[in-house]
C-alpha cells in the first residue's frame, strides 16, 4: 500500500474530520488516478464498516427535511451518538444555486463536533449520484460515525438508489397539500419503512392527523406488513422537537426486530447485490449511449419510430447489433 | 419480396384465420430464418395496423379473468366487433401444465367466428414474452380484428410490458381477500386506467362495494387524475354479465377523451419508444449474461459480495470491463 493511501486510511480511522472530508473529495473525483486511489482506500476501510445505523430520508421540498434532520441529529448527539448527514442533491449540477448551497441549512447541527454534514453533488446519472454517496457513507462509518443519515430530495432516481443503501427508509410528508402524493415519485411508498407527517403543530394538528389516517389507509394497500414489520405513519413537529424521539424509537425497534429474525443481515446482503446489478445496468446503458455508431444512428431511428414507419423491435435489434462491431 | 412472404401477408390481410395462426407461430419461432421472414412480414403488415382498440387486462388468478374476457368478448361481437384475445402466460414454460392449456377456457367465445384466442407462451424473459405478444397483436390488427385484448396473469414483469402496448390497461380484482393487494405486483396500480371489482353478485355485493370504496381511496394517492382522465373503480359480475357494458363504455370514453386532446396519439408514440428502450435494456443484459468470461467470474463475485469481502462498486466495474475485451 503506498504511503499516501495509508495516510488517508489511518487518518480516517483516527476520525480526523479534515481527512474524512478530503477522502470523500477523492472518492467523488472523476480523475482516473483519484478513482484508483479511492478504490484502494475504500478496500482498506471496508472491514471497519457495517455497524452504523443507516437511515434514508426523502420528501418533497417544503416538507421540512432540514429542520427535521437537524432536530433528529441533535437528539442523537445528546444520546451520545456521532451523526453523519450526506445530502444527495441531483439539482446541484443543473441549477447552479441548489438548496444545499445554502450555508445556513442545519446550522446548529453543523456546529456540533459530533456531526459531519456533507452535500453529495451529482453528475445526474444514478452511477454518478448514488455510487459516490454510498462510498462517502462508508468513509463516514469507518471514521466512527455510528448514525448515517442520507437525505434525498424526492425527485429523480435518487430515492430508489438511496433505499438500497440504508437500513431504514423514511418518507417525510406534510398535510394540507391535498391528499394526493404531493409530487413525490411513483413507487416511493412501496420502499418506505415509515412515513412521518411533519409540521404537526398549532392549527395544523387536525390536518396532520387526517393525513396520518389517509396515508395509513394507502400504506395498507401498498406495503403489505411482513410478520416482522408494518410501516407506521407518525406525526411530528420538527420545529417544536415533538415526535422526533418516537420516530427514533421506531427506527431502533425496526432494527431490533429485523436483527432478531436475521432479516437485517439478509437485507444488507441483498442490497449489496442489488447495488452491483444497478451499477451494471447503468454501466451497460452508458456503454450503449457512448457508442459512436449508435449515437449517429439513434436520432433517425427515434424519428422513424415516432412517425410509425419503423418497428421498435427491429430498431432495437439494429442498434444492439452495432454494439458487437 | 419472396412469394412465400407475400403469401403470408396477403392471407393475413384477407383475414384467413388459419394463416393468422400460422403467421403468429412464425413470429414466435426462435429459428433465425423464421425470425428474418417474420420481420419481413411484419414490415408489410405494419401499415395495416393502428386502428384497433388495444385493451390490457391483468389480475391475480381467481379474479375471474377468463369469465370476464369471455363476457366482454361476446358483448363486443354482439356490437359487431371482431375480437382477438392474446393471453400472455409466463408460467407456460415453467410449469408444463399451465392455466392456458385448459381447453375449456373461454369455450363460448372460442366458438365464435369473430373471435380469435391465442395463448402466447414465453421463454421467461421480457424480450421473449412480450415482444412476441406485441408482434402477434399487430398480426391480428392487420387481419381486421378491431379489438385486441391482451391478458396477463398478475405476476412477473409481464404487466409492465403489457401496459406499454395497450391503449387501456385494466386491473381485475375481487373483494373479500382482505384489503391488501392480493398478491398483485407492486406498482401495478400506477399503470392502470381502471379497476374493476369482479364477482359483485349475490351475497358478495356489499363486500364488492366496500372494496370499490377502498380502492378508489388508494387510487387517489397513486394515480393523480389528469385533466383528461381519472381512473375509475367499477364493480361487475362477469358471471351474470352485469357491469361489462359500463366498463366498455368507460374504455370508449377514455379513448374519445384522449383522442380529442391528442394524448392517445402521443401515448402510442411514447409507447413505441419505451418499447424500443425496454428491448435495448433487455438485450444489453442478455449480452452481459451471455459473455463467457462474465459467466465464469460471476458466481465468485456474488459469493464475495454476500460475504462482505468485495465492494459492489468494484465488482460492477470489474465485470463491465470484461464486456470490452
Amino acid at each position: 500500500m503506498p504511503t499516501d493511501t495509508n495516510h488517508y486510511v489511518q487518518a480516517v480511522l483516527e476520525r480526523n474530520r479534515r481527512m474524512v472530508a478530503k477522502t470523500i473529495t477523492l472518492v467523488e473525483s472523476a480523475l482516473p488516478e483519484h478513482q484508483a486511489q479511492a478504490r484502494d482506500i475504500l478496500n482498506e476501510l471496508l472491514p471497519h464498516t457495517g455497524s452504523a445505523i443507516r437511515v434514508g430520508i426523502t420528501g418533497v421540498p417544503g416538507a421540512g427535511k432540514s429542520t427535521f434532520i437537524e432536530s433528529l441529529g441533535i437528539l442523537l448527539i445528546e444520546k451520545g451518538r456521532r451523526v453523519a448527514v450526506l445530502a444527495v442533491d441531483p439539482s446541484s449540477k443543473r441549477s447552479g444555486g441548489s438548496v444545499l448551497a445554502d450555508k445556513t441549512r442545519m446550522e446548529k447541527l453543523a456546529a456540533r463536533q459530533e456531526a459531519f454534514i456533507r452535500p453529495c453533488p451529482s453528475g445526474g446519472t444514478l452511477g454518478g449520484v448514488a455510487q459516490k454517496t454510498r462510498e462517502a457513507s462508508l468513509v463516514c462509518e469507518a471514521a466512527g460515525f455510528d448514525i448515517i443519515i442520507i437525505e434525498t430530495v424526492g425527485v429523480g432516481q435518487s430515492e430508489t438508489a438511496v433505499a438500497t443503501m440504508v437500513d431504514f427508509f423514511l418518507l417525510l410528508m406534510i398535510a394540507g397539500a391535498g391528499d394526493e402524493l404531493q409530487g413525490i415519485k411513483k413507487g416511493i411508498l412501496e420502499l418506505v419503512d415509515a412515513i412521518v407527517i411533519n409540521k404537526a403543530d398549532g392549527d395544523n394538528i387536525p390536518k396532520a392527523q387526517r393525513a396520518q389516517h389517509d396515508y395509513a389507509a394507502a400504506m395498507h394497500f401498498l406495503r403489505p406488513s411482513t410478520p416482522t414489520w408494518s410501516p407506521p405513519v407518525l406525526t411530528c413537529s420538527a420545529l417544536e422537537t415533538r415526535g422526533i424521539d418516537t420516530l427514533w424509537q421506531t427506527v431502533l425497534d425496526h432494527r431490533r426486530k429485523l436483527s432478531e429474525t436475521g432479516e437485517m443481515k439478509e437485507k444488507r446482503r441483498s442490497q449489496a447485490l442489488d447495488w452491483m446489478w444497478m451499477l451494471i445496468e447503468e454501466g451497460l446503458k452508458e456503454k450503449f449511449r457512448a457508442n459512436s455508431k449508435i449515437k449517429k444512428l439513434l436520432p433517425r431511428i427515434i424519428r422513424d419510430i415516432e412517425k410509425g414507419i419503423a418497428s421498435p423491435t427491429e430498431a432495437a435489434g439494429e442498434l444492439l447489433k452495432l454494439m458487437d462491431n
